[in-house]
């Protein structure tokens, strides 16, 4: 018998990715990577996840296409400006426009997919309702509603026999604590990318909200990142909030 | 202004989405048409939607490509043989190895995103869940599941202007309803296309659980199906339940 628990984990190759992923394995799930090449304006996020999923002995990682550009409307894959980091309380309710319609509600329709041709309970999504950036896939409620909605939606919930659990450990933590949490379970932060705008260079632009909020992190965390220390980020201004 | 209702409807270029589509027509709404292209075994399915969007005058056929066979797990996308009709009274809460898990969720978390990027507030889905096949995700718990998690998925929701909602105007018809509404409406069901394991010349199998309720939803409905009429149609055994 095997008794080995596995977990779907979506992976962007970010920080809080890549930290849902260490709260899986060090739970004791196989890990099953899942990214998403979705024409994002860069590949790098995608060499990350791989990097990641390596790192963390993932037992499969998962690319899958999806072509969300012909749908438009969103900075992240449309030739709209990624526009640089503005004060989330200046800014209340506001929804960004680097949000993917529905994104989160893809991916995790996916997962859910494999989940259930692997036979796992467990889907791990590193949103969070903290510093999220303001979009609305990323509540506590939202995260509910999909896992009742997916517990009546598969063969293995409808029978009785189990039932699917969307796991979102990181959804009431701030970018430092999650920071903390991934730097005490041996994450190599190093592996990971964040930034919307690339440089040509690859290079984070320093500029957008993912790279500012992820700068933010690392200070209030008091941790150096570890892009930072290998040179490979530009920037040396920190904002604390 | 324009005020024209936009809907976005879900077609497979089979009998129910056509009728769902119809529907929508006859309710006064703009049709953006999405169909996926996910590995089927064939594609005449696609081409039947392309004509049925077409005919039905659609503002936009969308066409995405998902590869779902990288998953596994079902007959309409992998290399396990597809069953011939089994009649659902003996098979009582078993689930045809023709369901792909999760695929109405995803389809329909595409049909979100193209909802809120279009701005239509309306989804059209031709489950019903009476010749439904037995897949769990064609019943109307999980409709409106998938309708609550939608609405907190999706800026135009979050921001209170709108709320989305999923139309399955078909599922508490039998199969010959659906067929005597959608002539009511003028469908040409000779456009459309059923079959889960169509011939290598195209025409259909008239052994799978689709090609049976469609021939009992024509028998039931006492409307000659046009695929049988202009002779591309090989079986002449008719199913009365």
């Amino acid at each position: 018998m095997n008794a080995v628990k596995k977990a779907v984990v979506l992976s962007s190759g970010g920080v809080d990715s890549t930290t849902a992923m260490a709260i899986a394995k060090a739970e004791g799930y196989e890990i099953f990577s899942l990214t998403f090449d979705y024409g994002q304006r860069h590949k790098i996020e995608l060499e990350a996840a791989k990097k990641v999923a390596n790192a963390l002995e993932a037992k499969r990682h998962l690319v899958l296409f999806i072509d969300l550009r012909v749908m438009g409307g969103s900075a992240l894959t449309d030739d709209i400006e990624v526009p640089e980091y503005q004060d989330r309380n200046r800014h209340q309710g506001e929804i960004p426009v680097t949000y993917v319609p529905a994104r989160n509600t893809i991916f995790l329709s996916f997962a859910t997919a494999w989940a259930e041709v692997l036979g796992a309970l467990d889907i791990f999504i590193g949103v969070n309702s903290i510093d999220y950036s303001g979009y609305p896939d990323c509540r506590p409620e939202y995260i509910d509603a999909f896992e009742r909605m997916a517990n009546l939606a598969t063969k293995t919930a409808v029978q009785g026999k189990s039932r699917l659990k969307i796991n979102a450990p990181l959804i009431s933590l701030t970018k430092a604590e999650i920071i903390r949490k991934g730097t005490e379970l041996g994450i190599d932060y190093g592996l990971t990318h964040s930034c919307y705008n690339p440089l040509s260079d690859g290079r984070p632009c320093d500029k957008c909200d993912s790279c500012i909020i992820r700068k933010k992190g690392f200070a209030e965390a008091g941790i150096p990142d570890p892009i930072e220390q290998r040179g490979s980020y530009p920037g040396h201004r920190v904002y604390i909030a």
